[in-house]
């Protein structure tokens, strides 16, 4: 199933014991359809709370009771309306939407004054900047690289080696977007890459400070994590 | 002062017995930097109730004992994220944000397939449309008419008649913008436009039917209200 959210009202995309998820969400109308079944969706990643995705991709071992184009019409009509299943089709018996993905994109917003509109979908740029920099740092992170220092202290994952297919900004007079594909993601990467670029592009920080980072070498500085609202799920690659 | 706001979780601008309004948020922010003022609000017009502004003007009377900059600091300490005054300036003796304004501009915006992150932003096209006819309809919207037809059946003013400076349609790929700049606009007149032209545009009517509408000739067309949430205030024009 390839899905779309509005992250704003939900705490993430994982089951949680407590608050809304959109795993937990599509899982309950599933339920709803397959009363007898032991249900587990399985998505290609999690999100944090207050990130959205334009096409998260999941799948679910299901009877053959029902067409997919059915089970899409009964999860849409159970579904709040910040959460739509755009397609559904049978999977090959070996498909699994996380270890049989190839990459994921994501797309960070970042707008350069507050907008009441937009508050939900992206951050506010705080300071003036110097997005050459941003350019510079995006550069950096081409190829395969340890992001040990751009992710969540306790992370459970030991591997912490990922390759950047893709890490460019887009510089679209009201707004930046950056937009970064890479065969994987650790927990908060891409907000701890974005809030410690524009540290830089800020000067607060030198680029040199953010090549240490990458390379695990000793520095002052430390990495800024970005803000929910602006990262976007925005595609999940297979063969 | 020019002031933005998400119009969701508003009852329009305009103060109501009951619920949330931009005018009466406003004015309880200048009554708390004001306690000993009668305080009123006076806006370039109305909006519906889930309708948004990009820059909606008002003026209010007020002492001078802070400087526009100040107040517009206080107020927005003061308001919800949804809400916010973007600019405020001392204006002359005999401005008025209402008698003062020459023309205002709308956009309407329109999503080819649902989305949840613009669903309070934006209405989704129902059905295949050709544009072309979009395009003639709006051509028809040029110059000075009398919009009886496309306005609410209990609107209060008398006079119908507005001149249209601009209406055009914008195929944006993923979506449609509709643009229109008139002296005056009478209540829902966007709305009922936008809806209206979609019936001409897949096929519900002919363009010579929204031409009878619009010249109050007899037809069996009725107009279509658009739904609120696609229609943004853009701009207030003064001399």
């Amino acid at each position: 199933m390839t899905i779309q959210y509005d992250g704003s009202d939900f705490h993430g995309w994982q089951v949680q014991a407590q608050g809304r998820t959109v795993q937990g969400d599509i899982q309950n109308a599933l339920r709803a359809i397959y009363p007898e079944e032991k249900i587990t969706l399985i998505g290609s990643g999690r999100t944090d709370a207050g990130v959205h995705a334009l096409a998260q991709v999941a799948h679910v071992e299901l009877p053959a009771r029902l067409s997919p184009f059915e089970v899409r019409q009964a999860l849409n009509g159970n579904l709040k309306r910040d959460v739509r299943i755009d397609s559904a089709v049978e999977a090959d018996n070996d498909f699994h939407a996380r270890f049989s993905a190839k990459a994921r994109e994501y797309e960070y917003y970042l707008v350069k004054s507050y907008s009441t509109i937009t508050r939900k979908y992206a951050a506010e740029l705080q300071w003036d900047i110097n997005p050459n920099l941003l350019i510079d740092c995006a550069n950096i992170l081409q190829g395969e690289n340890d992001f040990t220092s751009f992710c969540k202290a306790t992370a459970e994952v030991e591997n912490k080696i990922c390759t950047i297919y893709k890490a460019e900004w887009e510089d679209m007079g009201e707004k930046y977007i950056f937009r970064i594909r890479a065969n994987r993601f650790l927990q908060h990467m891409v907000r701890y890459l974005v809030g410690t670029m524009l540290e830089v592009a800020r000067g607060r920080y030198e680029v040199r400070d953010f090549k240490d980072l990458m390379d695990g070498i000793q520095t002052e500085a430390v990495v800024v994590r970005a803000p929910a609202q602006g990262l976007f799920l925005k595609k999940v690659y297979y063969d």
